[in-house]
């Protein structure tokens, strides 16, 4: 640090700070319960407007919350009053102290409308810890910008069950998605650049690019000298290569038809799922057809959320596959000379940043990757973070996308193998609405009125539902040896009747506990129940395994899903799919594990097969992987575009 | 304020908070000098690149600096311990307060390597604040991040005149340029949106889509009721409006052959130059070529840059016409409904961020609009914080983009006609390279080496540069009543009598004072001369006046600006730039200030003809209006896309 031009005052003044830091550095190491300040929440009858509760909120300045739950001061990065990031330093600093509760809310197969698990989460940890006084986090996902300008809204909770200020949430946050949209699309720009003077220029311009002369002097960046050791060339000295080697150095003969990376906007913009580019007369005819994703199914963004730290992150940006050479050689961004680049885009993006819930609980809001074609889950290091501040006897409630086929399955085949961590607890999620549908009852669709069977108690459809989808999706937990509570997201129409039987059926059905929930209309209050489900299994043991070793083959991974997960007799590949795996096998990638992108309507892969569908054969039509993230992601279904268009919906902006 | 559950203790400290308040309140009235604590730079020779001067100096806290310079602790929003945004409450608390003096850098004609106009900025401020103890302030526009990774570089500043940390001014810096990127392109994805819809659906379906029924009932919006007003329908029930009603407020009716607004994006990537959109099978054939520019050519950003206040921000955002119907008749964002979303996602962006120069000195980095098609000057909020904070004697220096002809006219009759800021003083920025260029010496470009003739002393061809080129802007500075001092840019090669020929030759043609800068090499210690002069110039009178009456026809305003700015004899408009004239006209735009958009490389349209061109005929090639940003901006020149092609150019990113 600079100390010249430093008072006496100003010295001493940073001494106290050190010696406060090292004394309070030692009171980290041990588990203490925090001094949390809960915000008194008044729910009015009939609950008002997301929003309206949203503002009816002050919530605590981000810094008190911060050293409510043990930052330091030098361990937060304010972004305005109410989001901070938080340094990843922490986890050095706590690295002795034992991690606490590691919960996951996971839902039974839903309807289209969704039944609320982000509102249980926030519901479960407001109760822990404005109720039940217990150090409790919760860990979200960043929602993607489009939607929330599009039908669907935000996914900040909902009710009395939010996190605070919802407009903060949803819209640019701390800049991560922002971040990951530059060096998703700075990829992009620099391989349409790349062929383009690859096929427009000799090697030595290529070579005089790639190496420019700066004041005389040509030198090779440390990512150029890992390429060249790649290719065999031991030389360090740009002006010593042989012509053929220069060549090979400077051509990565990216084939234009098989490049597989988009461009990415964080705008539902449905006229960007197909487009043609480089019809500027400049392009010199360079023309290709090609698309824009939303910006969160970058694997950027699945990166995000795996990585270790920066180091990590950067190794696994290096690795990203953007497309394959005409000699069939996969392509990789650091083949591109960019990783360093994109590194230094994302060096902010990867600290997760700190919100509150509307009772003041702590939610770190990190990363947010899809849940079709990548893993559905928030951040390894906000979990890591949050585990290691809640200590021994606290609580991280974290939230897996879509049913627990799908999102639970990857958090533990996918996000536990990454970070090394084990969850205690599976909050399985079940509504009334949904267990009728399984049970037999009629299409649920949005933008329609729910027919009668959804409004009026009809209590033979539940038990249909609950012997069926709720009985198969404990199950599944169970397969991974993890102890279940069931939290049924009471709706107003709901019966006593109804809900007695479901939290009934649950139990039969293996669960640890099941009870209602009522977090929407109350609050915290309202989920007490729940919390202390919650604690009560998870004091019991949990013997977490993971349902296929990594040196298992591909196809034997996706047929154990399949089988043991969603129920098929057995897969089938189409040629495609085979061939990939062949490739993928052949490039080393055999061992990742399976990201499967199927629907999330249906344990099967038809949307309209509801409760536990069997009798069927799951059929691959492709193949894809994410090398830098780190899965390989079959595409589960006959109808081309079904689970894996990165859907740039319908945009029309609601007047705010 | 929520005051339930707060203790006794707490409550105290509040009531403690408003009493300092309100006494740094009345002390915020009058003019003070700060007690900024400057940090000590100590100038290595040779010296090292820019990247390891901004490592090497530890900034402030933020916090620190926000409080050194008389802000409120509520007035500012951290965005890490570097940066933080002001909010604009200031200029209410401050509204007594009476400015300081306002300095503008702009620039003779540069070569295409630039003249340093940035590092004269922050090396004045430096000088100004460090070494003569003046309350001052640089306000500098947030650098797009494109050419971050392209040849060019940051922005920063350069040398011992820095704006520090580089790399997070470089990069995302507060979000500011990503929420102009999203907010841009919801406006584009909700034209093609809007215009399927209206080519697909039905007038009764279309009314449904945008006027839903919520629970049971169908409002409309305010921004739909002043649309349904603009059509002379004063009927505020839905149910309520005839069926030609409906039709009329549901249908833009929208030409896509005549849509204006195009899709950014903040990465330098040509193959989105010139595109395609629509191909999916989902968009129905409504295939339509189009283009991605830059975002900071976004009218946004012109937008940011000269607004007043958030509703000021908000009623432009509305204003801005996006396309015109097939009757001819402008259709503006606030037609399509998204004016409010706009605004949401901007309310942070309208917060100018405070930074330090690498003597800890205050900067303001807010918007930065092209050049080109916008006026390429930072924001109206930054500079008018900035006067209200420096106080009445102090020193706000601001900059105006391209050579004094461009940015500085822009500055004068765009930006002060829109702020009703006055400046006191011109700082024209001068390089013996430039000025031997204009006085005959060889071509220079980027990449090539500097002939000999900029190198070696050649006291003629500066002799010639100072009475052309250099003459004429200190003479257009003159046109509009504001001092002049010359900056000359020193370099290592310029000798001893060719900096005493500039100053002397300066002083010739009517400078105030002419000085030589050692900013770069030395800091803000080699800028003290320069301070010296401004503050002398700026204790002299200034007679501002704007070159043209807002009344004045658009074509005289053109004419005026070509003959008495540019020395052509006349201008030449095509039929094409006639006929917008009168189309703007028609439509009540003539009041508009002219915003040319025109070479930076000359005085002339011809970037070829350095010095004083004369004897010739500026060429309009066609008119084009940012009615949200306020101007209109004719094309200058024959060639297609000479000026105006927002150059998303070849990206090929260093190693980092």
């Amino acid at each position: 640090m600079e100390m010249s031009g430093v008072g006496p005052l100003t010295a001493a003044l940073r001494m106290q700070n050190v010696v406060q830091s090292s004394s309070r550095w030692a009171q980290g190491q041990q588990y203490r319960p925090w001094t949390l300040r809960s915000l008194k929440l008044q729910p009015l009858s009939p609950v008002p407007s997301d929003i309206e509760i949203s503002r009816a909120q002050t919530p605590k300045p981000v810094d008190q919350l911060a050293q409510e739950i043990g930052l330091l001061q030098e361990e937060t990065e304010a972004y305005g009053r109410t989001k901070a990031k938080v340094r990843l330093s922490l986890l050095d600093r706590l690295r002795e102290q034992p991690d606490g509760k590691y919960v996951l809310v996971a839902g039974i197969t839903p309807t289209p409308l969704g039944e609320g698990k982000s509102t249980v989460v926030i519901g479960l940890v407001q109760a822990l810890s404005a109720h039940l006084k217990l150090n409790s986090f919760a860990c979200l996902r960043q929602p993607s910008q489009g939607p929330t300008f599009g039908v669907k809204g935000g996914a900040a909770g909902g009710g009395y069950a939010q996190v605070i200020p919802m407009e903060e949430f949803n819209l640019h946050l701390t800049g991560d998605i922002h971040a990951i949209t530059a060096a998703n699309n700075l990829v992009a720009a620099a391989i349409d650049a790349r062929m383009l003077h690859e096929a427009t220029q000799k090697d030595k311009a290529l070579y005089s690019r790639l190496v420019p002369s700066v004041n005389g002097v040509r030198r090779f960046s440390p990512i150029q000298i890992a390429r060249l050791r790649r290719l065999g060339i031991s030389e360090i000295d740009p002006s010593a290569l042989m012509p053929q080697e220069v060549s090979s150095f400077v051509r990565l003969d990216l084939d234009p038809a098989k490049v597989t990376w988009q461009r990415v906007v964080d705008t539902n913009d449905r006229f960007l799922r197909k487009i043609t580019v480089g019809q500027a007369s400049t392009e010199k005819g360079h023309v290709r057809e090609t698309q824009f994703d939303i910006a969160v199914a970058s694997e950027i963004m699945a990166i995000l959320a795996l990585a270790d730290g920066l180091g990590d992150m950067k190794t696994r940006l290096g690795r990203m596959v953007v497309g394959s050479s005409r000699s069939g050689q996969p392509v990789t961004a650091e083949d591109l000379g960019v990783s360093g680049a994109l590194a230094v885009l994302m060096k902010d993006a990867i600290k997760p940043t700190l919100m509150q819930t509307l009772e003041g609980s702590p939610v770190f809001v990190h990363a947010g990757p899809f849940a079709n074609i990548a893993h559905g889950n928030s951040s390894v290091l906000a979990d890591k973070l949050a585990l290691k501040l809640v200590g021994e006897d606290g609580f991280v409630v974290t939230e897996a996308g879509f049913g627990a086929d799908i999102g639970m399955e990857k958090f533990f085949n996918i996000k536990c193998r990454a970070s090394g961590l084990r969850p205690n607890v599976v909050v399985l999620v079940a509504t009334v609405r949904a267990l009728k549908m399984h049970g037999g009852g009629p299409n649920v669709s949005a933008g329609s009125p729910l027919p009668r069977e959804y409004i009026d108690e009809n209590l033979s459809l539940v038990v249909k539902g609950c012997s069926s989808n709720l009985r198969k999706q404990i199950q599944i937990a169970h397969l991974f040896g993890v102890p279940v509570v069931v939290a049924l997201n009471v709706f107003k129409t709901d019966t006593q009747a109804e809900i007695d039987l479901v939290c009934q059926m649950a139990k039969e059905s293996g669960a640890s506990d099941a009870v209602p929930c009522h977090h929407w209309a109350r609050g915290g209050r309202g989920s007490v129940e729940l919390a202390q489900a919650v604690k009560q299994a998870g004091s019991q043991p949990s013997h977490f395994q993971f349902l296929y070793s990594q040196e298992t083959p591909i196809v034997e991974k996706i047929r154990m899903i399949a089988q043991k997960v969603y129920g098929a007799d057995d897969i089938e590949l189409s040629p495609e799919a085979q061939a990939k795996i062949d490739y993928y096998n052949q490039q080393g990638y055999g061992k990742l594990p399976i990201c499967m992108a199927k629907t999330h309507l249906s344990l099967s892969h038809l949307p309209e097969k509801k409760g536990t569908p069997t009798g069927f054969t799951l059929p691959i039509r492709d193949i894809r992987a994410s090398i830098g993230a780190g899965f390989i992601y079959p595409l589960v279904g006959t109808v081309m575009n079904m689970s894996v268009t990165i859907l740039l919906c319908v945009c029309v902006p609601p007047e705010v």
